[in-house]
C-alpha cells in the first residue's frame, strides 16, 4: 500500500471523530445532541431533496452535495461553535484554519486542495453553489431545532431578530421556505421559546 | 406552503430517524454503535475520497454518493439487519419494502420514484455505480471494525471466509484496497478477532 493511500485511509479514520462532535442542536425528538457527522448527511439529503426550490441560478447540486460532506470537518480540532455565540464566533477562523492545516495535510496535495477550497467557498458565502448550500445548512438546523420544540432557542434565549439574520442566505435561495420559517419563529414566539425582538 | 413542499419536509423530518437506527458497527474508537445517519456520510466521503482507486470503467461518482445519501434510508422502519444475520436477511426484502412504500410516499411522485429506483439500484448491485457503492458501503465497515480493534467480529463470532465473501465487490471495485483487507484480515486473525476458516 502506498504512502498515499496510507495518509487518505488515516484522514478517513480522523474524519470518524465528527461523529463525537456535539452541536447544540438536538435530533428531532429532542432526547440528544446532534453530532457534525448526522448533520452533514441530513445537510446533504436536504440539499438534494429541495433543490427544485433553489432560488438561484447555476448552482450544481452535485459541488453543493460535496460541500456538505466537507463542510465541518475542521470542527473535529476546531470544535463546533454554536451560531449564536459571539465570543466563540471571535476566534473561529484561526482556530478552523489550524485544524485545517493538520486534517487536510493527511491527505494527497492535490485532493487536500480541493477538499480544503470547497470548505472556504462555503465559508465565504459568495458563489451560487455557497449561497445555496449555506441555506440549506442553516434550514437543516432551523427545521430540526423546530422539530425538537424549539429547545436551543430557548435554552440560549435567542431572539427572533437574530433568527432572521442568520437565515437570510433562505431568502434568496430558498424563497419558497420563507413563508414556513416566518410562521415558526411567529409560533415558537408564542409558545415562549423564541424572544420577541 | 404547497402539499408538495409539505410532504418534502416531513420526509426530511421523517429521515432524522436514521440518527437513531444502530448498526453492528461502532465508531472508531468503540465508545458506542455507529448510527445510519454517521455512516451514510462516512460512506459517501470515502466514496470522495477513494474514487481515484475505482477500478471500474464508467462509474459516475455523484450518482454513488446520491446513492450513499439515500441507500439505508429504507431501516427508518426496517431496521438494520446485520450483514452476518443470516436469519435477519430471509425477510429482510419485504420489510424494506414495505419501509420504502411508506417513506418514500411521503415525496412528490417523480421524486420518490427518483429515490427508490436509487436504493433499488444499489440494492441489485449491477451496474457500474452500484457495484463501486457497494464495495464503498462494505468498505467504510469493514474499516470502521478494523479501527475499533475488532470488536464487530469478535463479537459475532465472523470468520475470514465470510469476510471475504462480503468484500468480494472490492476486489474489482477498489483493487488497490485488496492488500489492505487481506493483511487486516489476517492481523484479526492473529489477534483472535476473527476466526480463521
Amino acid at each position: 500500500m502506498t504512502d498515499k493511500l496510507t495518509g487518505q485511509l488515516n484522514f478517513l479514520a480522523e474524519a470518524d471523530k465528527m461523529k463525537s462532535i456535539l452541536r447544540q442542536t438536538r435530533i428531532a425528538d429532542c432526547s440528544r445532541q446532534e453530532n457534525d457527522a448526522e448533520h452533514s448527511w441530513h445537510f446533504a439529503l436536504t440539499a438534494l431533496t429541495l433543490f427544485e426550490y433553489c432560488g438561484i441560478e447555476g448552482v450544481d447540486i452535485d459541488r453543493v452535495i460535496n460541500m456538505a460532506l466537507v463542510h465541518d470537518l475542521v470542527e473535529i480540532y476546531a470544535g463546533d461553535t454554536f451560531a449564536y455565540d459571539e465570543k466563540g464566533n471571535e476566534n473561529k477562523e484561526e482556530r478552523e484554519n489550524e485544524s485545517a492545516d493538520k486534517l487536510f495535510s493527511l491527505l494527497p496535495k492535490k485532493q487536500a486542495a480541493e477538499f480544503r477550497s470547497l470548505w472556504e467557498e462555503f465559508d465565504r458565502m459568495e458563489t451560487p453553489d455557497a449561497i445555496y448550500a449555506s441555506a440549506v445548512d442553516r434550514f437543516q438546523s432551523f427545521h430540526n431545532i423546530y422539530l425538537s420544540g424549539g429547545y436551543t432557542w430557548k435554552k440560549h434565549k435567542v431572539t427572533a431578530d437574530k433568527i432572521y439574520k442568520r437565515m437570510e442566505p433562505a431568502k434568496i435561495a430558498l424563497p419558497a421556505l420563507w413563508d414556513f420559517i416566518e410562521r415558526t419563529v411567529n409560533d415558537e414566539i408564542k409558545n415562549g421559546t423564541v424572544i420577541h425582538s
